[in-house]
């Protein structure tokens, strides 16, 4: 038994991150559609394109799929009420505190998991009453703790404190990687950057090519102060790092990094201005393919590496 | 076949990494006499000392053991010619370019392994003709590279691109972890943080006691501009904190750094003014237990969660 697969109904304990940018419903449902958990990345979304992107992913697959709510997104509200008007049944939320909103989506029957970077996260999670938690380690992509503990480092101790069924994020973009989050102690993985280099990503095709070049080390958790986000190298990232070695006030990275960045990178293929959010697994990304043919992937690989650990000369 | 276990002639993959202050004879010889690989590291020793040791660990054990040398030892090549002299069979080199020193050691029918923290540095290594590399992730403890790749998402770079056995090191503590490290592709483990915390282990009790209470996020990488080390948080490293935040030179950190930091701290006891060198997994790491009962515990658990894997519903 799975606890995941049996959480969400699904065929294989593979999440795809809710992304901004990258996960509209075009994204979710090919996921789902091939026995994952698709979800909408709704903070980058207005309140009625959120509405237009759960409609437009029923149409798309009749299999299970949620949307991805951070929990500091201004007008939280609204996209709850589109939430509950579509009767979802699978939410994930992040990027703030669980306490308030948990029983809301509980009471509507929907099932809740929060995206925590710790133990501390994790055990206020369990509290707020969420069904899973997805443990996200320091290498993985986008908005990320100001903690550094690595996905092999935490998530064994978040195993050992909390009876909750994880789901492992960070580092995670093949199914050698999906076998030993499994054996770390997690029952289900969240996949972000591989699936952000999809076909059926939104994101833009500069966005994409540019994570395929990437290599080790060209990516770093920045912004700390503001919200820690993990960014590919390019000169917009030069100029925070410039700013950092100069010395720099909250008040002026705030001004430096301004509005929209995100958008412009990920969405507009800005290379040079954008904010390129992308995990440190950018580095093994060597190909945009399909959601089937990256599913397909992963499945074979983890296959593979169950049948050589068994034969593992140990 | 596992070519680490062939190549060092050893029953289990399993190296105890060579640890200035932690890893002499007496924890060198327990890790080989329990079927693993015992390194001395001998960055801590002056030539006398490290011959010392070698006397005593062979008088200590008939199994396989090897000292661990780091390239940037004032005194290396006394440090070589000591290894000569015992006819010694295996080298671990570290912190330095692995390329004057292979070819002494080949020729002297000695097996070398060089530890490196990114791919570019471990091709350096394949092109010195080292018979083997450590691949070490952001997490580990000690002195470390600069860069933040992680275990997870390091390995199966290298992996891909170079054909030479791995060990990895970083996060490693559990039968967990090291099933998770040869899913990702390596074919050992070096494990650091959980021997320097042994009966056998030469550090202080104090310390020991320390890293016992040690939760996560209680260490970080520091120091890059000098020597990188992970450092568990104490008075000394808030004095380093506060003079980043302040805006610190090189000369000013070298001066506050001063000499004999390690050896305060893991030697003499000193958990405020000494340097505590250890990695993430201190989270995970809850007794002072003998290196016979490390070695049960990692090999149980790795039998246990490998038969899990095999019968894992994914």
């Amino acid at each position: 038994m799975n606890r995941v697969k049996e959480l969400f109904g699904i065929k294989y304990p593979i999440i795809q991150g809710g992304m901004l940018w990258c996960s509209g419903w075009r994204l979710a449902s090919a996921v789902s559609n091939n026995g994952g958990l698709g979800l909408i990345g709704s903070a980058s979304m207005y309140p009625e394109v959120l509405d237009e992107h759960i409609r437009k992913c029923k149409a798309a697959t009749d299999m299970p799929f949620g949307v991805n709510i951070a929990l500091l997104y201004p007008q939280i509200q609204e996209h709850i009420n589109t939430i509950l008007k579509h009767k979802l049944k699978i939410v994930f939320t992040s990027a703030g505190n669980p306490k308030k909103y948990t029983s809301i989506f509980k009471e509507n029957g929907i099932k809740v998991v929060h995206v925590v970077p710790n133990l501390r996260f994790a055990q206020k999670a369990f509290e707020a009453g969420v069904d899973a938690i997805v443990v996200e380690g320091f290498e993985a992509g986008g908005h990320n703790g100001k903690d550094e503990m690595t996905t092999i480092s935490l998530i064994p101790i978040v195993k050992k404190a909390i009876d909750i069924p994880i789901i492992a994020a960070g580092g995670i973009a093949s199914g050698e990687a999906i076998l030993a989050a499994f054996a770390l102690g997690a029952e289900g993985v969240q996949i972000g950057s591989r699936f952000a280099v999809s076909n059926e990503s939104s994101a833009h095709e500069n966005f994409k090519n540019a994570i395929v070049q990437a290599a080790e080390n060209d990516t770093m958790l920045t912004l700390k102060e503001l919200a820690p986000v993990r960014l590919l190298k390019n000169p917009f990232y030069d100029k925070i790092f410039g700013a950092y070695e100069k010395g720099v006030t909250v008040e002026e990275l705030k001004s430096l990094l301004g509005r929209g960045r995100a958008k412009k990178g990920i969405f507009e293929g800005d290379l040079i201005e954008g904010e390129l959010e992308i995990g440190q697994v950018s580095a093994q990304i060597e190909d945009v393919k399909s959601v089937k043919a990256i599913m397909e992937d992963l499945i074979t690989q983890y296959q593979d590496v169950k049948n050589n650990i068994s034969n593992f000369d140990f």
